[in-house]
This record gives C-alpha cells, structure tokens and sequence, in this order.
C-alpha cells in the first residue's frame, strides 16, 4: 500500500493549476496526464508498445466492457488485466456505472457534451437502492451490477486505480432527480468504499494484488448547491484516494467549464482529481486551470478512426480523407516528433485511407497518442515555468 | 549496378534445393526467402517497422494497384516507393500483368492455385500486340498497359528488383491459346527488356535512381513442351538479372508441384529463382527443393485478416476466432519467439477478434510474418547442414 503516493510539485500562482506526481505500483504519472482508453481490453488500432513508444503514462479499461466479455474471473487467471493486455504502467478501471446508464438511457455519453438527440436502444432495465439490473448488449442476457460487485470486478481486473460504483445521470432529468440520484450514489460510493476496505476474499493471486486504490465520484449535475453537497461528501465523509469529477457536466462547453471550474478548485490539494470522460486539447488548456489533474477520452482514437489527426490550433484536427492531402509530402505536422510523421506523408496516409488499408488507422492513431502526450508534457512544464498563458496563446496561434 | 550480386552459397547433393544470397542496393536477402506482399504500397496491418522487427527481408508491391492509386507520379515525387511506405529494405515490384488479367478474367488468382468457381466483374477489355486495356477498378476509367508502359512505372517506383511485363494466362483457356499467349508474352518480355536498357528518361530523380534489376517470367502452363520452350527463351535470347516462374501452374496442387519441378531445376544456377503468388509453408517445404530461391504470396496477412495464425504441422493453421480458445492462457506457438506469442495470449488475441478489435489482426499479422520468416530460414540452416528431409518430418510432426 505504501507504493502509492500523491504529491503537489508545483502550485501555480496565477490560477489553480498545478502539476504534480501520482505514484503507483506500476510506475509514477506526471500530472497533469491524459489516459487513454483500452475500452475492450485494447487501445483501438495500437499496440500498447506502440503506445509506451509514444510516451504514453495510463491507460484505462472499462468494467462494463470486460464484465461481459470475456469476463473479469479469466482476466483475473491471467493474472490480471496488465498482463492480459501487456500494459506494465499504471492502469485504471472505471466503475461499469457510466456505461450502464450511458448505453441505457442511450444518450448519456453525448449528453455530458450537450448533445442530446441520439437514439440508441435501451439496455437499462431498473435502478434501485440495491444496484442495477440491465441486459448485456452481447447477448441479452439479464445481468446485475452493485456497489460490491463493481469493486468485486474491479479487484479481478487488478487495475492500479479504480472508481466507486455511481449512477451518471442524464442531462435530461430535473433537478430532484439528480439530487436523488446523487444521494444513492454516495451511498453507493459509501459501499463501495466498505466492499472494497473490508477483506481481500476477491483480490486475484497474482503479484500486484490488493494494491489498489479507490476514486470516489463528484455528482450534482449542473446545479452548484448540489455540486457542494457532493464535495463536501467526497471531502469529509468518505475517504478515498482520489476524487473524479462525474455526472452531467451540461448541454454546452461553456455549462461543462463552469461545473468544472466550480467544482475542481473546491477539491484541494489531498487528492489527485480526474475528470471523467473530457479529452478535447482546446478544452483541456482551460481545464488544467481548475485543478484538473487528470482527463480521460476516447476520442485520440476515435478520431484516427475517422481519419483525423490532432494539430495544435483552433481547427484541432485534420481530415487526411480530404482531397487536399492526396498530394502533400509534408508530414501531419511539421517538427512533430512522432514515429508516424517521422516517416510517412500525408499523402501516404491519405492514400490509406482511399485504400482501405487498416494500417492508416495504426499510423494516425500512434500521431494522436503522442500529441496528446506532448501537449500534456508542454502544459506541464508551462505551469512549472508560470507560462501557461503564453503557451496556450503559442499553441493556438 | 555493381550493388547487384547473386551468389549460391551451398548446393544441396540430395536434390536442387539451396541458399544463395541476393544483393541489392538496400540490402541482401539470404535465400530461400519469402517475399511479403505490401501490395497497395502497405502490408496489411503491419507498420514496415513491425514487419522488420520480425526479420523481414524483403517485401513487394504491384504496379497494377499503384499505377491507379496514387500513381508513379505521385510516389516517384517522394522519391520513390521506399520512402512513400517507409522501408530501405530490398523491394520488388510485378509488373501489373498478373492483375489486369487476373480481375480482368476475374480468376486467374484463383486457377493459379486450382479453383475456377470465382465470379469476379470483367475489367479486362482487350489485349493486342501492343498491350492490354483494361477499367480501372477504382473509377472506372480506361488504362492501358503495355511491356513499356509498366517498365516506365515500374522505374518511378524504383523498387530493387522489377518484372516484365506477361500475360497471365488462364487455366480454362486451351493450349493453343496458351502456346500463342505465351510467345506474345516472350515478345512482351524483350520489349519490357529493350525499355528497361533503352535510356534513363523515366528514372526518378532520387538516390536508388535506375539501380534496379529486371526478371523475366517463364511461360507454358501446364505444358511441358510449351514451359521448355520459354525455359529456352528465358536462358537463351533474353538476358535478365532473375527468373521468375509465372503462368497457369494447374487445377491442383499435384500438378503445381510437377510444374514447378519441371520448370526450376532446368533454369540453373546464374539467375535466382522466383516463384509467383505461391506462399503454403507445407508447400514451400517441397518447391525449395526444385530449386526455388524466393516465393511472394499475400496468405500471411490474409489468414491473419481472417483470425488465421500459422503454425507448424500438416494443419497448419489456427483459426483464432474458434471458442475453443476462449480459455487458453497460452500463446499461440509454444516457444515462438514472435512479440506476439512472447506478450498476448490465445484467450486476449481471441477476446480481440470477439470484440471487434483491430488489434487481432495486427497481433496475428505479426506472428505469420514472424513465422514465415522462421521457416525459411529454418530451411536456409537445413539445406547448409544436409538435413532438410528430417527438418520437414520434425516441422510436420
């Protein structure tokens, strides 16, 4: 247990930035870091070689995923997710909340993000004091998700830093809804913290057991009094590790800025803080100055899968799909220092892509991952350096 | 042009099985060797850097699919294909014949290895004394491709070693045609020849400019006397750098074996031996033996695409997407030494391919390519030590 550590570095006098270093048994995360999602068990379209190559800290897998396949008690006879996946750093899992209520509702995840009108079928079957039952969208099976058995799995999976199980709730409710909803789920954090202290009858045999370290779940939604309630929960009420910002973060940029900077600053210096779900890099310059720590996002890979690779700027991204690119030598950067534009043009890249050829899916994601990293590396030394204006003001010009 | 050598280091005193080693300005390929196919200018989920690691030698691409996408133009402005796809290894290129005829038939790839039941759209739309017309397959335009035309093309790729231009003729056709085809191909080939020695116009302007060398193809079919013939042309009135085997090689594999061990052991030591599209391990065991000093075929990657790993034995393959290896904590070969078998195990690669996850195929891609190139050199050691008969019983046992 004594491998963990959170320590401040350096607490920036301008704003609430900070950097600082979160140590875990696989290794130390200089913060403020992004983590990348292995969702299935797999960063999407790279190895986690190619990932380390590109500077990569965390990565995460999801509980929901892996519960239903292949199943957190084969992972656990492998050893654990690290050596299932061949990750030797750091690791979190989240909780299997998020995705319950996400592909349940159908439109959660793009509700954080203030979209609301994308239709998906309804896996969410009921929410109620105990936990929540839903039907697997592999094979419709009915399965059930607690407090306890989210920490259960979550100990199978062996990842170093896990979540508290929460409801993440839509941005469509109403406020009482969300309150309710809040209550539960710091009772549920409450049991999940219980489940999680109270024996070790479900840590798999294998080297790295036990140590883990528990996050705990900021709801509240929009609505600033409830947002305070929550933190002084999460603050004074429970004692976990660390703290993530969840629930609904609004119907806009602006709205999700607000909840964080609210929220964020009112955490302290104690524990590390993730914010759950954000990964946009024009977001995340204006997010560091809350107090975020941490941030997490599909979206590095995503966007490689559609093509589009990350650029400093206000655009943020590139479509190599586009006609303008079928005839530029020029890398998808210039002085980028990543293996793929060290090596291969755009127009190389763009041909891919008109090919068909999966490996221009390997070769804008592996530009993405490092981005990402080298952007997390600038913001870091810019607040050491008390030039995190200048810098954003560099990088978007 | 003195960076080109072809050497046989040790003659088998049992059968016309041996090793040689093949210069080229970018590098030298110790024979037998596979030859692995990057056939629209990439290998199919494999950076070069992976396929490198797992001690490629030498890999291919074809003119036929890069003439209409992106063009020569377009890579020769890179400075050719090694810098477009980002490999200094030893390159070769065919000469778009085999493509224009065979999804111009729409399925000669198939007959090749003996199965004529395919139905593929007709591309094919004439082929004359001076060349063939065909629709691109892209946008449906016309192209035409003649022995000097692919030669032009084939010097603006710039690969190490080119081939000529040839009719790929069919399995269904009759001798006659075949006979006739054959000497248009002869004609085709002194004509590719005369342009590849004619003048340096079409060279690019780039380091490797013009230092390629070319090989011809023997024709025939099934027919010995027609295959005696074209040994003869290609010994006797063409004067290539290499030969290779090309043609109709039967309806089965009995008889692409008995072509094979007709045609090679008659085509001497002074030009090495390439043998088109042919890749089986269980097949390569034999053909070594007729004397055949390298082989291409795009079967690594595309089991791999198809959840196929190969593996010793007369099976010779696991299909990966197979529940039975749902559970199984070991690699895919037992003391494979592959980064694949050494980090993931069957269960994850198969939880991949369960789950849609593209990393499956990069993972099995490597292992194949790692595999081939085990096996050939496996063979290579085998010939040099006089015991390749009991290095095939104990490789299939």
């Amino acid at each position: 247990m004594t491998k963990f550590s959170w320590k401040i570095k350096y607490q920036s006098k301008k704003n609430n930035a900070r950097t600082g270093t979160l140590n875990t048994p696989h290794g130390k995360i200089h913060t403020p870091a992004f983590i990348f999602c292995a969702t299935k068990g797999a960063l999407k379209s790279s190895t986690t070689i190619t990932a380390k190559e590109n500077n990569t800290q965390i990565i995460l897998s999801n509980t929901y995923h892996l519960m239903l396949q292949p199943g957190s008690e084969l992972i656990a006879s492998h050893g654990g997710l690290h050596r299932f996946l061949n990750w030797n750093g750091p690791m979190l899992t989240d909780s299997g909340g998020f995705q319950i209520f996400s592909l349940g509702h159908g439109s959660v995840a793009d509700e954080i993000k203030g979209s609301s009108n994308i239709k998906r079928s309804k896996t969410l079957l009921s929410i109620s004091e105990e936990g929540s039952l839903f039907k697997s969208y592999i094979d419709g099976s009915f399965k059930f998700l607690s407090p306890e058995k989210s920490i259960e799995i979550q100990r199978n999976l062996g990842a170093d830093l896990i979540l508290v199980f929460d409801e993440c709730t839509p941005f469509h409710v109403d406020k009482s809804y969300t309150e309710s909803s809040m209550r539960r789920s710091h009772r549920w954090a409450t049991r999940s913290l219980n489940r999680f202290n109270s024996d070790i009858k479900f840590k798999p045999n294998f080297g790295s057991a036990g140590e883990q370290k528990l996050y705990s779940i900021v709801q509240g939604g929009i609505y600033e009094d409830l947002r305070e309630e929550s933190i002084d929960f999460n603050l004074n009420q429970i004692d976990t590790f660390g703290i993530a910002i969840g629930g609904s973060l609004g119907s806009s940029k602006e709205e999700m800025h607000k909840v964080v900077n609210f929220t964020a600053p009112r955490l302290g210096k104690n524990h590390p803080i993730h914010l759950l779900g954000i990964g946009d890099p024009r977001d995340i310059w204006q997010l560091v100055k809350s107090g975020i720590d941490t941030f997490d996002c599909v979206s590095p890979t995503r966007l490689a899968r559609h093509g589009s690779a990350l650029i400093k700027g206000k655009v943020g991204k590139k479509n190599i799909k586009n006609n303008e690119f079928s005839n530029d030598l020029s890398p998808i950067e210039n002085n980028c220092g990543c293996s793929t534009c060290k090596n291969y043009s755009l127009a190389y890249i763009h041909h891919l892509f008109k090919a068909g050829e999966l490996l221009g899916l390997q070769l804008i994601t592996a530009h993405n991952i490092y981005f990402m990293n080298e952007l997390m590396e600038l913001i870091r030394n810019s607040i050491n350096n008390d030039s995190l204006d200048e810098s954003e003001e560099e990088w978007f010009s």
